[in-house]
């Protein structure tokens, strides 16, 4: 049991399989169609989300839901976070109402990781995305998937050792991608990443990456894994983007491009996706596609993060 | 046990009393206080709205709460869907995630239709009102309210036969009256339409309906129901009405006229009512008034509609 | 067992007290991990909010909850009401969806009353803050909180005789210090009202209150308790202040003034804060402050209210 999860950075192959494979049981129990677990019953949880994000906060709903937990919604729309109450005091009120287990989502990079150091609230933390920062539980479902297939039913154990991962798009700003670097390099993958030059971070020293500029490239190089980025319209200005275009015709994945990967190749998208910018529709629709799978297998590790984060007694 | 519930056109008697049916006996368990049945356990229903509707989105939520299924709001405002996600994404990330139900409400006519005839989910689907095309539990709890009170407990196994049901409004724009119009007459009613000339469509000769522009003329007919409509105030405009005064005027049902119905007629309306423009307040408390009893039958009629699409093992 | 719960005004010492006794055996199971009560199996409340109030709103959703009440929320926003619906129909539709509580936040003054004196409705009525007139759950859970600082363990039974209260802030806009005057009075304290003349009401001579302009001097006469109202800035202006800064200086709880306290006198804040202008911040987290006890004692108080009012059979 841990008491939270902020990052996936630090993460061991042991503890990243570890919780693959409780993932794996939970997935196991929705597909037996034993739809409520009494894990966590009496058990409150509350989705603090200072971004707005229907899909990921409805996930962590279902997946709290599926374990009997009380599910309460805070969205800072409208509330007193909106009158300029501080993370302090949000957090403050909700350890004294007893909540749990907090699901923040939040524009500020370490805003997860303030909550469960700053001795606000005994709340168990999970990181529904922070600023450009970590969104651990996307780069988890997304290890899953890999792994789920290439080994199917025999996954339970295993890492990802000599899988091939390229990752696209704007990698500056993507806290998917930073939480993917962490823990898919943690299982055994190398991570190869493809950005416009201005989108890729200047200092990715520290990082147990390769890096370029040319998707060609990249994709001619037989990954095993090729995973887009969704694009930020805002930010095509900004990456001296003239139009969509031309960001698709040097960084989209066209069906061209995906036709010259290997059959086995899988392509990964966390969505919401842009069609027809950074991946193609028939790409996303085509069997090499994961991006359903990824929604799905999203709950499963949700539910088995909730888990090793909630279930037994909590350190007080 | 039905797949989807779509729409009433097409529907059979014996199949419209059947549903009716259920819904009394769902009706009777909540008069009994067994409030909780724990018929939909473990389902996941997803109340799916593009459009506001408090009162429906509740209606709907009480009714799978009812039935001990978890419910999920899933609001476009501020989704994905706002950022340019398809219905076809949504419908499919709902999938992944493992919605059993999605009750759907839009803007666009025939959306529930492409969202159960797509293949792109497995959930059923319960058409909460589709742009100006149907609203099938509308329809339901209007034609329920209606057996109940001319039957009350020896209700069950009855049609509408030799009932006469006037609807008067913006038939052009108004879903209500399309399901109401396919269910009764299949319930073996006979429906006649009055509206100002610009807001009755100009094609029903499909329509098993008679029409009218002269609301005094219906009422002096002594019809059973006068079903009132909601008035769109934007459309008053494109309907040449320089006032609502004046629509009062014409087709509001004022006490006047409906101290001219015989003492037995019914009226009827969806809600939210505008008090004093379609309806007259005395009129909408009055006793031949349902307003209310339709509000409490749409409870029932939700439950049975939820448990014809939800219970038992789903085609796959 | 009562009807509703409405106002403050009018409660008797005993009613208080046993209220406040239900609200510690509420506590007491909350403390015990005894994290679910069956009590409200079945019951539906609504929580029908005309005003955002986040922190009201989750407080209440998570009470009912841990009586197993089902919750629904309906927010003015985006709903009939904001079509211009009449409380009435959305009180009566409510009631016709099988309501059997509403707890209602209304911007008018006397909202709650309407609805529980109307007959549109049967459910228990719980004010959750109308207009400038009451928020009884809030001096409630004031009240609990006094109680138990000073009583401890040894709290039930008692009421709050020879306890001295400084209420501080903008009284004439403020439900929360009606409440407690009413309540707090009733108990057996005294207590004393201090605002800048314009944010005084000019009729006070029936509140069994003194009333002063002078934050210093009722901090030198050593009150066991110093409760601050939150500071609407929008009527910095009415108040003829020119800045929060001026504000703050006058009628801030500044740490030299709470360091001139009695050591053992109490520091309250119904929150949200603004830090750094009605009260200092390292006050606000002093040992003195009860602000985060005030939200965990909301729990314990509003499961009683809700118990008080629901549990049972009600009159029909």
């Amino acid at each position: 049991m841990s008491d939270h999860l902020l990052s996936t950075k630090g993460f061991t192959r042991d503890r990243g399989v570890a919780l693959l494979d409780v993932a794996e049981d939970m997935a196991d129990t929705q597909n037996r169609q034993v739809k409520k677990l009494p894990t966590l019953r009496g058990t409150t949880i509350v989705n603090l989300f200072f971004e707005d994000s229907t899909r990921t906060r409805i996930s962590f709903e279902a997946a709290a839901k599926r374990l009997s937990a009380d599910v309460i919604t805070f969205s800072a729309k409208g509330s007193s976070v909106s009158k300029g109450e501080s993370l302090q005091d949000t957090a403050q009120t909700l350890q004294a109402m007893g909540a749990d287990g907090i699901v923040i989502r939040h524009s500020s990079s370490g805003a997860a990781h303030v909550l469960a150091t700053s001795g606000w609230t005994r709340a168990g933390i999970v990181n529904a995305g922070d600023g450009t920062h970590e969104h651990p539980t996307q780069a988890l479902l997304d290890a899953f998937t890999i792994r789920k297939r290439r080994h199917g039913d025999d996954s339970r154990g295993r890492d990802l050792e000599g899988v091939c991962v390229v990752i696209v798009g704007d990698i500056l700003h993507s806290r998917v991608a930073r939480s993917n670097i962490w823990l898919l390099t943690a299982l055994g993958a190398s991570v190869h990443l493809v950005a416009p030059p201005t989108l890729l971070p200047t200092h990715t020293e520290g990082w147990p990456v390769t890096t370029g500029i040319d998707l060609d490239e990249a994709v001619d190089g037989g990954p095993d894994v090729v995973m887009m980025l969704r694009v930020q319209r805002e930010r095509m200005t900004e990456a001296f983007f003239p139009t969509a275009k031309e960001y698709a015709t040097l960084y989209g994945l066209s069906v061209a491009r995906a036709d010259r990967l290997p059959a086995s190749s899988l392509v990964m998208h966390p969505g919401p996706m842009n069609r027809g910018l950074e991946i193609a529709g028939a790409v996303a629709d085509s069997p090499r596609s994961t991006v359903l799978e990824q929604v799905q297998n999203g709950i499963g590790v949700r539910m088995a993060v909730l888990y090793d984060v909630l279930a037994g007694e909590r350190a007080a």
